[in-house]
C-alpha cells in the first residue's frame, strides 16, 4: 500500500491529481495551464499514439501537417466556429525582443507587430480548409482522408493535468468528400475506430451517441461521441466525430466538379482524441494502491524481482529471470528485470505497483529450489505460485485475462451506476446521492437542456445510437419524448 | 521526362522549390514562412522519425513533452542563449480575443494581457532545465536522457521549405550528466548516431567535427556537427549535439548530491535534427526528372504497373502482380499496386518517376507469356527484363544496391568537389569558380573567421574530428596554423 496516499473515497480529486505525479505521469510546469508530460506518461501516450495511427491508416488516412499558427481573420470566416473558438487562445501579436533600454533583460519590441495577429491553434479546420481550397479541384481529388498529430492550445480557466489544460497533444482527423453521405458514413465510421481503441486498448466501456445541438461542436452539423463513466460516476467525453456539411468549403469556398460536371461545395468531417485519454485512462481503472493500466497499453508489462539476500544468491536467479524475460520477449511482452542493488524489493514492489505494471515476477532461492516464482496480477493483487516451465505461456494468458477482466470491472460499474430517472425529484435525488449516468426522457428543446443544467450541472451527454424508441415525458417541462437520453455531471 | 521541370544547371534554386511542390511533399500557407508538409513529405519524415526513435532508444533515451511556452524571463536567465535565441521569435502577449465594438469580427482584448509575455519555444533549453531542477536531487537521479519530438518557432526572415521556416518540425535531446566526461561522451554519441542515420539511412555521406567558437549554439561550451555536401557545391549542417557544460545548470540553479556528498552542478548536453533533414535528402540524390529517394525511407519502395490495352487482359496481370507484391510484403518491403483505370501508364511512369519510387515494375501480357517483367531503377533510370521466378529476391537485391549506389554516388560527388586551398587567392578562386568544401589553414581567431565571411560569405562548417595535424599558414592571416578545417559556403 502507498505510503500517505489519500484514498478515492475520501478525495477522488486530490486522489486523481496525486496519481498522476506520483506515478511520473505528469506535472504542472512554470507556465500557466500547461503540464509536463513526464517519461513514464509520454510512454503510455506513445503505446496510445500508435495503435491509433495504425487504425487510421488501416482506414486508408495519411498524415500531414499544417502550421500551428492560424490568421486571426480565418477564425471569423465560420460563423459558429468563432464563437466556440477565438475567444480563449493564445494571441501573437510580435515577432521580436529586444534588450530592454533600463537594462532588465528583453522586452518586446514595438516595430515588430504584426500586421494581423496570428492565433495559436485551437483546432485546424479553418487553416486545413483554407489549404484544401487547392488540393481540390474535380472529385478525382476526393475524397482527402489526412490525420494531424499535434499540439493545440486552449486558454483554459480552470485546468487539470490531462483532462483540460492550456496546451494539450492529440490528433485531428480532416476530411473532404464528394458526398453527403460519404462524409456522415465517415464521421461515424471514426467514431468506431474511437469506440474499439477505448474498449480494446484501453478496457474502457464506452456509450456511442450523438450530441444534443447545444453540444455540438462549433461548426459542426452533427457532433458524435463516446462518453465513459469515471469511477465517481461523472462522466468524460473521450472522443468526438464531427460531420461538418458544407460550412467550412462554404466559409473557404472549397469547390469541386463533380462526375455530372457541376461545380458544388464539398462536403467535410473532422475528429479528434487528446491527451485527455491519459486522464480517462487513469480514472477508470486505477486504485488506492496507485496506477492500474491495461496490459495493452503498459510500457511494462512484466517486471521481474529478484528476492536474495546474500550476493552469492543473485547470479542463479538471474540466469532464471534474465530466461524468463527472454521467453516472454519473443511472445512480444515488454519485461524489465530490476535487479538493481541500490533498492530493496519491498520498495521496487511498492514502486511497480503503483506505476500499475501489470504482471510482477518475484523469484527468491526457495523459489528456484522449488522450479517456481511468485506471479502477481496487479488489478487484482493476487499472487500465485507458478512453475517455471512454461511460465512465458501463464503470464501470456494472465495478461489477456487482465485486460478483459478490466475492461468487466469498468463495464459493472457503469452498469451499476446507471439508473432510470422517471420524475424531476427523482432525477435530482439520484444526482445528489449516488451519481452515474441517468436514463431520462427530454423534450428535445435547448431551453430545457439548459435549465436542467443551470439547476443540476448535468448534462445530456449523449442521444445513444441504441436508444429504445419508448414513449414519455420530459422529466422537466413534461412534454412528449420518445426515447431517453443520458444525463449526468461530466469532466 | 518531367515536363517543364527547370534543370538543376539552369536555376538550382528553382530546380529545389519546383521539386518539393510538384512531388506533393509541402507546399507554402498562408501564414508567412509556415509550410503546410503534404500527406507524402510527412510519410518520408515519419520513416525518418521512426528510425531515428528507434536508434534513440536503442541508446538508453526516453520521450517526454515539455511546454510549447516559455516564458520571457526564462530565455534572460542564460545570457549567451538569449543573444542567439530570444530576439527573432513568437511572442504571446494576449490571451483572449473579443467581438470587434465596430463588428469587423473580432479583436484582441486589451483586458486580456498576460503579466509576463510567453515565448513560442525557439528550442526547450530553459524550460527544460527549469523543470529539471525539481527532477535532481542526488546523483542516483542521473543521468536523465530525455528527447522531444515537438514543433519550434524562429521568426527567419527569408524562408524556404524545410531549409528554413518559421515553424519546424524536430526532436531535441537533453540530458544530464554527473560528471563532465560522460556529459561529453554523450553530446559525441548522439553526433556518431546522427552520421549513422545520415549514412545509412538518408545514403548522405557527412563529415563529422567540431563547430568553431563563432558557430556554437547559443549557451554551448562545444558544438559537434554533421555536414553535408549538397548538389551545387554548398555545405548543409545536417545535425548539431552540444555540449552544454555546466551553463544551464547554474542559469536554473541544478545541483545534485555526489556520490561524496558534494552539492555540484549538472552538466549537460542537448542535441537536435530537423525537417531540415528532409530539404538535405532532396538536395542530396534528386536529379532532373525529379525525387529520387534512398529506398530505406521511401514511403513506397516499389510500385507495380499493369500494362494493357482491353480490358480483359488485365485480371491475368493483376493476378500476377498481386502475387509478386505478397512476396515482396513478405520480405517487408512496402509495395503499391497502381492498377487505376483512369490513367495510363505513361503518366503513371512519369508520376512515379518524380516522386522517387525506387524500383517500378511494368508487366504487360507480352511479359506474362514470357514470364518476365520489366524493372526500372529509379536512380540510373536503367530497365531490365527480370523473370519472374525469383523476382522478389532480385527486388529485394536491387534495392539494397540502390541504397549503396546513392551513397557511393554522393559520396564521390563530394571527393570531387573537395579542394585544397593554400593561398587566398586560391581559396577565392576555388569559390567563385568552383564551390564545395575548401581544405584550408586558418589561424583559430574569431576575427579572421569573420573577416573570410564577410569577402567570401564562406564560413568554417567544422573542425573535421579527423583533420590530420599538419603545419601550415593561415589562408588570411599567414598566422600559424595546426591542421586544415573545412569552408564552404552553406544553407
Amino acid at each position: 500500500m502507498a505510503k500517505d496516499f489519500v484514498k478515492r473515497s475520501e478525495n477522488y480529486s486530490e486522489w486523481y491529481n496525486e496519481l498522476v505525479t506520483r506515478a511520473d505521469l505528469a506535472e504542472n510546469s512554470a507556465v500557466r495551464g500547461c503540464m509536463v508530460i513526464k517519461p513514464y506518461g509520454y510512454a503510455i501516450w506513445e503505446k496510445m499514439h500508435d495503435a491509433l495511427d495504425k487504425m487510421f491508416k488501416d482506414t486508408g488516412h495519411v498524415n500531414a501537417y499544417f502550421p500551428l499558427f492560424i490568421p486571426k481573420s480565418f477564425m471569423c470566416r465560420e460563423a459558429e466556429h468563432v464563437e466556440g473558438f477565438a475567444k480563449e487562445c493564445a494571441v501573437v501579436t510580435h515577432y521580436r525582443l529586444k534588450n530592454d533600454p533600463d537594462g532588465n533583460g528583453v522586452v518586446v519590441d514595438p516595430e515588430a507587430k504584426l500586421e494581423e495577429e496570428l492565433i495559436v491553434r485551437p483546432t485546424s479546420e479553418t487553416i486545413i480548409w483554407n489549404t484544401y481550397r487547392n488540393w481540390i479541384k474535380s472529385y478525382r481529388d476526393l475524397p482527402i482522408l489526412c490525420n494531424q498529430w499535434a499540439n493545440v492550445v486552449r486558454w483554459e480557466m480552470r485546468t487539470r493535468m490531462f483532462l483540460r489544460t492550456a496546451e494539450f497533444l492529440w490528433q485531428e482527423g480532416h476530411t473532404a468528400h464528394a458526398t453527403k453521405e460519404e462524409a456522415v458514413e465517415e464521421a461515424k465510421r471514426m467514431l468506431e475506430v474511437y469506440a474499439d481503441f477505448a474498449e480494446n486498448w484501453m478496457a474502457m466501456p464506452v456509450i456511442k451517441g450523438v450530441k444534443s445541438p447545444n453540444e455540438r461542436f462549433a461548426g459542426a452539423l452533427d457532433t458524435y461521441c463516446i462518453e465513459a463513466m469515471m469511477q465517481d460516476g461523472k462522466a468524460l467525453q473521450a472522443g468526438t466525430s464531427h460531420f461538418l456539411g458544407q460550412n467550412f468549403a462554404k466559409a473557404f469556398d472549397v469547390k469541386f466538379l463533380s462526375n455530372e460536371n457541376k461545380l458544388e461545395y464539398v462536403w467535410a468531417t473532422s475528429w479528434g482524441v487528446s491527451t485527455r485519454l491519459m486522464g480517462a485512462l487513469i480514472m477508470t481503472h486505477s486504485d488506492d494502491n496507485g496506477l492500474v493500466l491495461p496490459p495493452k497499453l503498459a510500457p511494462t508489462q512484466v517486471v521481474i524481482i529478484p528476492i536474495y539476500k546474500t550476493a552469492d544468491q543473485l547470479p542463479a536467479i538471474s540466469e532464471k529471470a534474465l530466461e524468463i524475460k527472454q521467453k516472454l520477449e519473443t511472445l512480444g511482452i515488454s519485461v524489465k528485470y530490476d535487479d538493481r542493488d541500490s533498492f530493496k524489493p519491498g520498495w521496487k514492489f511498492n514502486e511497480y505497483e503503483f506505476k500499475g505494471v501489470p504482471v510482477r515476477i518475484a523469484i527468491g532461492p526457495r523459489d528456484l529450489e522449488q522450479g517456481a516464482a511468485e506471479v502477481a496480477r496487479r488489478d487484482t493483487l493476487e499472487k500465485t505460485s507458478c512453475q517455471l516451465e512454461g511460465i512465458e505461456k501463464r503470464v501470456a494468458d494472465l495478461l489477456n485475462d487482465i485486460q478483459k477482466n478490466l475492461f468487466a470491472k469498468a463495464a459493472a460499474y457503469r452498469t451499476e451506476n446507471t439508473y432510470k430517472a422517471d420524475t424531476w425529484d427523482e432525477f435530482k435525488e439520484i444526482l445528489d446521492t449516488k451519481g452515474g449516468f441517468i436514463l431520462a426522457h427530454w423534450d428535445g428543446t435547448t431551453e430545457t437542456e439548459e435549465r436542467i443544467k443551470e439547476e443540476t450541472k448535468a448534462t445530456i451527454r449523449c442521444i445513444p445510437f441504441d436508444a429504445v424508441e419508448e414513449e414519455g415525458k420530459c422529466i422537466y417541462s413534461g412534454k412528449p419524448s420518445h426515447r431517453r437520453v443520458i444525463f449526468a455531471r461530466a469532466y
